[in-house]
């Protein structure tokens, strides 16, 4: 991650407000219309390298040159507009997110922060605002994973980070990622062109929805992003001695169920009294899972995040301190295997105050949260400084048809955006 | 249930301990053969109306009339033998237990129970000694019920609780009840013939391995049943809120795995506190089951066992209370639904006297205990008095490849048996 070569211009009040509201109203329509572009017509389903992924690169691109935007498409599929600046061989600041969505997903999670960008950026150049740097919106290809099971590719591709052996990861028909690359109209060997130069960029902004309950308990259209949490996951194995529900005595059992409800417990407890972190069991395998038979082996999963490194591996050391006691108390076996660690990204001091005072400037009371969902913008941190801004959505609910945000919220975002960005100066 | 029509008689001492060596090496060679007799070549599974049900009865049929019995197979499909009498009109005393396995079962479970009976008989008829009673072994046709979902068919023929509507019963590919008599022979609208006059039967007797690990923490080669369990089961469904593991703060949550967890150790902890009860969640079954998932819904089984019905229900009243009291603390929903009651089956009085004095006239200390899983028995009390006995099986494990018994415990439990039985004179 690197340091925000901004300074932050003096305040200049942008009386706009009926223009937001047009511009919200124009940003709603537009995740509808992304909405409808589904490679199921039951629900909305956008992977990588579909006919829809195609699609929806078209309908953006065209959005971005109505924007006054110069677009293209990178070598691995993700779509991209210039709104050039009036320096030459100016830097650039790069905004966006993600344009594809899980299976049977919502129209905002991705979507709402490239759309929104293309409407702050129509509003600049209507407005003739230009800029000591290009600004880029990107909408990014693949952030979900859905389809080859490995996430943030498409923003991944921009830092270098492309994984040679990814060539061979298959979707569920047994296409390889190279084998739809090639029916794309794209080369898996060239996507190497698609990394960035470092050097040329001041930093990436992005707009997403919450995923999360927070800003509607504190009744704030947005929030500000402390930091995308980092997160470590672990596979955990309960082997305890299975037997008849009948004829086994409670004195004589080793339940693997009772002795992973009980760690359950713990994981719940020990995360709920240490702030800043969440900790969450998603996932349980019982065997042999019979209504007479007591439970011999027990699977589950653990998932712990904080923006706090040290405070998330606190609490963890906790819980596998409990969970060894646990085990040793009701002699059963336990085992840990970790399927993924990744650290925390903190977004820049300096764009962060520039999203601050862009919603104080807005006319809202800021609150600061962490981000407990991954992000195109953790990837980005590996090559420039980040800056993230959340809307409030209905019910914290993501991933799901009924994903909901208001144009009302929409409308507070592109306030704040843009009084971000117009104050945003070339150090 | 009925009371003994049984006096017990002066013990008179058996002097036959090596007899009962060389019976057991027989009891546990033909355990062996019947062992080999499945449908399934990969491991034991003998079910209801098989080609292998058929072969089963001839050998059983075989060693019967080498035992001196004479024999017949009833209209469900259990095979009989009758050690006739020297009085004429004589009453009968039924011995016995089931002649069919679970899918990869062991080869003890039921068996052993018919097997040792016959054993016995060849000794009384070696020995000339005659009973003012017929001695009826019963090899019961269907007990664990895998082939058509529903437990205890052959012993339920014969108390009249047989059921029309059982005609329609399927196993696994679609076949069902009357098209599988029909094929073996028999007749489902014959089968009310099989029920027998309850005012003929003295009582019944079985013997059995003990499916727990009890016998083997008391290091004793046999034990009395005071009674079979009765049994109440619940699917237990617990509603919370599903969200994002990484964005709901756990203040937030309403995490239905978390309130199952709870549920689960408080169903632990009351049973463990309830003298006499063994309580079990055997199943789990949680939704949607991901990593990076809260639990929305979680649903589970819930197993409640006492020889006490009373017992039974108060410990039940302690845990359904405590699962509502969780639910409200947590805001989740919770509902019960019951999947089956049968109340406790208690051994009679005389039967279960003339067993101890069985066990020590064989020179063991006698240790008397509850059957937590279910058997034949409990369908003959409905037309006689019953009682059991259990033989020690290696670490409780039945319902598995794994089931053993050893030859000096089969050779303890059939001098009990002989003792017994040779004790008993009708009233």
């Amino acid at each position: 991650m690197q340091r925000s070569p901004f300074t932050i211009m003096p305040a200049t009040q942008a009386r706009l407000m009926s223009d937001f509201q047009e511009l919200a109203t124009q940003v709603m329509a537009r995740c509808e219309t992304l909405g409808t572009l589904s490679q199921n017509p039951q629900c909305l389903d956008r992977r990588y390298l579909t006919e829809q992924h195609k699609l929806a690169n078209q309908l953006t691109s065209g959005w971005m040159i109505e924007a006054g935007m110069t677009t293209w498409q990178d070598a691995v599929g993700n779509i991209w507009g210039r709104y050039t600046s009036s320096v030459p061989n100016a830097p650039r600041l790069i905004l966006g997110s993600h344009l594809d969505t899980v299976p049977n997903g919502g129209k905002y999670d991705g979507m709402l922060g490239v759309v929104s960008a293309i409407s702050i950026v129509a509003m600049f150049d209507g407005l003739n605002i230009k800029f000591p740097f290009h600004i880029d919106i990107v909408g990014f290809c693949d952030e979900e994973g859905t389809r080859f099971g490995t996430t943030l590719l498409g923003s991944r591709a921009l830092t270098g980070k492309w994984q040679d052996n990814w060539r061979h990861l298959k979707d569920e028909t047994g296409v390889s990622l190279e084998q739809a690359m090639q029916a794309f109209g794209l080369s898996f060997d060239a996507v190497a062109s698609a990394s960035i130069n470092r050097t040329d960029i001041l930093g990436y902004i992005e707009l997403h929805i919450e995923q999360g309950p927070v800003l509607e308990q504190q009744n704030l259209p947005v929030g500000v992003v402390s930091a995308i949490a980092g997160a470590k996951r672990f596979n955990v194995t309960v082997e305890g001695m299975a037997g008849h529900a009948g004829t086994v005595p409670m004195s004589m059992r080793h339940d693997a169920l009772c002795a992973a409800a009980e760690m359950i417990l713990a994981v719940e407890n020990i995360s709920q009294h240490s702030h800043g972190v969440v900790a969450t069991v998603g996932k349980i395998d019982n065997s042999p899972n019979g209504v007479n038979v007591i439970s011999g082996r027990t699977l589950f999963s653990l998932d712990i995040r904080s923006e706090d490194d040290e405070l998330r591996d606190n609490a963890l050391n906790k819980i596998t301190s409990r969970f060894t006691d646990i085990a040793s108390e009701r002699s059963v076996n336990i085992s840990l295997e970790q399927t993924h660690s990744a650290p925390a990204v903190h977004c820049d001091k300096q764009l962060k105050s520039a999203l601050v005072q862009g919603v104080e400037e807005s006319g809202y009371r800021t609150h600061v949260l962490a981000s407990g969902a991954g992000h195109d913008a953790m990837a980005m941190a590996d090559i420039c400084p980040v800056a993230m801004l959340f809307t409030r959505c209905k019910g914290g609910v993501s991933h799901h048809p009924a994903e909901s945000v208001t144009a009302n919220d929409v409308e507070a975002s592109l306030s704040v955006l843009f009084n971000t960005i117009r104050r945003l100066k070339h150090a």
